[in-house]
């Protein structure tokens, strides 16, 4: 992209996942905090799940992050919250599409897995790729996954704007917060604010490239099920805590509960992630899997 | 007690702690499993909280291991689906009090802090004792946790029998498993059916007592809070999953968002277990001060 002109700043997308609702409250108590971080651009903060963190759950209908798709943002009325609050969102920073009014929405996230600050990617733009290229050089729990996406029909709120960072977060019980995390989330999400100043004035396309691992979405498993729908095994120990680790054929993916392991019969060494979050048990996702490359970004 | 006539091992008392149900619907499958660890008793097993694990909830209406009091069982009928469950469980398993059918209860629950195979203890009762001294000297993640109980007045599902366990296993997110917690799970119930068995032929109690380190509850505290009631500080990275550890008056024990240490500000040495349980924000439980002893059990 050319200039960035307008930054939002998102928590609270699911309501349970604290760290971008604790973030949200504590930059609210403080609007020149960010300002001064990117002063040629406009950076706003929304809290978008509001009524799902009231009641501390993810959502109260629908995800939120499943009601940013064209089709769902046209429909004339819902019953549904979360379609009429993705409504009010695309009204308010959208609307989504060549017309929208903000460059760039950064959305904290939080995961159960052993994710360490994982910065998404939905689309090979410039101005991202590069920043979350130097972020992953500056903090040794980032990580850079690329999932890319069709932007109008994306159920996701970063595809609102013309691009977009999804931060997850974690290990982190939804629900609960750790502080090493908050602390650390906030400082890329500063440093992201940074980068945008940088690369407003010209230098950040400048600078050296950087050498950086990308894990790339191939294929999203769920956990092997009966007849009933019920799950009949779990993650196998191997790979408890394993995200971005080697998965290769032949090598043990489940257990049953009885104790027998479930081989992972792909055809290719790939690298999974969002390992056993405990909020995809109900999206029938056990890990995305995904391959790795080493790109100068 | 006397002898051990009836046992019931239950799971799902909260819905989505799921090593409990995914154990129930194991064992469930294979009747016999139990029994030929204990034929000497009776043993039966309950899925509790039916609707709630359906949901994949910790409750539908009220949480459910809050509904056992004496008064809650009183009552002649109820809109909460919790309370109605209470009554149908001790109707089946009770009724609480001493002319109850059951002589123990085993509850398996979930914990996303860092507690490995907690033995919770509601009375000092001869036989928990003895059972719960051989387990936490066989298994290396075990520990005894004693929490007094007013048995008419407790609300707990254990109180319905003349003793009880409750297992309290983590760190696991709840809705998800860990294989490894599973498993350990699992030998930890069928040891205490063996022990059980002993104790019914008389050989447990005359087995060498054995030293054990036990946790007594000694004072819950909450999160600091705002006027408004929001919590403003976190667990302070040194207490992260530092579940059973020792933390004296001056030691750090919360973090505000601003980055500030809040102090330890008690008389003497505690040692806090449930350290940032996601369930217990709502109940105002940041987590549960214990004082630790040495005893010969």
């Amino acid at each position: 992209m050319d200039l960035i002109r307008t930054i939002v700043v998102s928590g609270g997308t699911h309501g349970n996942e604290l760290t971008g609702v604790k973030l949200y409250e504590k930059w609210a108590r403080n609007g020149e905090y960010f300002q001064g971080k990117c002063p040629s651009a406009k950076v706003l903060l929304a809290h978008t799940n509001v009524e799902a963190t009231a009641a501390c759950r993810r959502y109260i209908d629908k995800d939120l992050n499943r009601c940013f798709s064209r089709e769902l943002l046209s429909l004339a009325s819902s019953d549904v919250y979360e379609i009429r609050r993705a409504k009010e969102l695309d009204a308010r920073f959208g609307p989504k599409g060549p017309d929208t009014r903000t460059d760039l929405i950064i959305d904290v996230h939080n995961t159960t897995s052993n994710m360490g600050i994982c910065l998404i990617l939905s689309a090979r733009d410039p101005f991202t790729m590069r920043a979350s290229a130097e972020i992953a050089s500056e903090f040794p729990d980032a990580f850079i996954y690329y999932q890319p996406e069709e932007r109008e029909a994306s159920p996701y709120f970063g595809t609102v704007a013309k691009a977009d960072i999804c931060l997850e977060v974690g290990p982190q019980p939804h629900g609960s917060l750790d502080a090493k995390l908050f602390f650390e989330t906030e400082r890329v999400v500063l440093r992201y604010l940074e980068l945008a100043e940088e690369w407003n004035a010209g230098i950040l396309q400048k600078k050296p490239r950087k050498t950086v691992d990308v894990y790339t979405q191939y294929k999203d498993i769920d956990y092997p099920r009966d007849s009933s729908g019920s799950v009949r095994a779990m993650v196998h120990p191997n790979l408890r805590n394993a995200d971005y680790s080697e998965l290769s054929p032949g090598d043990a993916l489940f257990m049953t509960f009885d104790g027998e392991d479930i081989l992972y019969e792909g055809a290719q060494t790939v690298h999974p992630i969002f390992i056993d979050e405990s909020a995809y048990y109900e999206k029938k996702l056990a890990m995305s899997l995904t391959t790795k490359t080493t790109e100068e970004w």
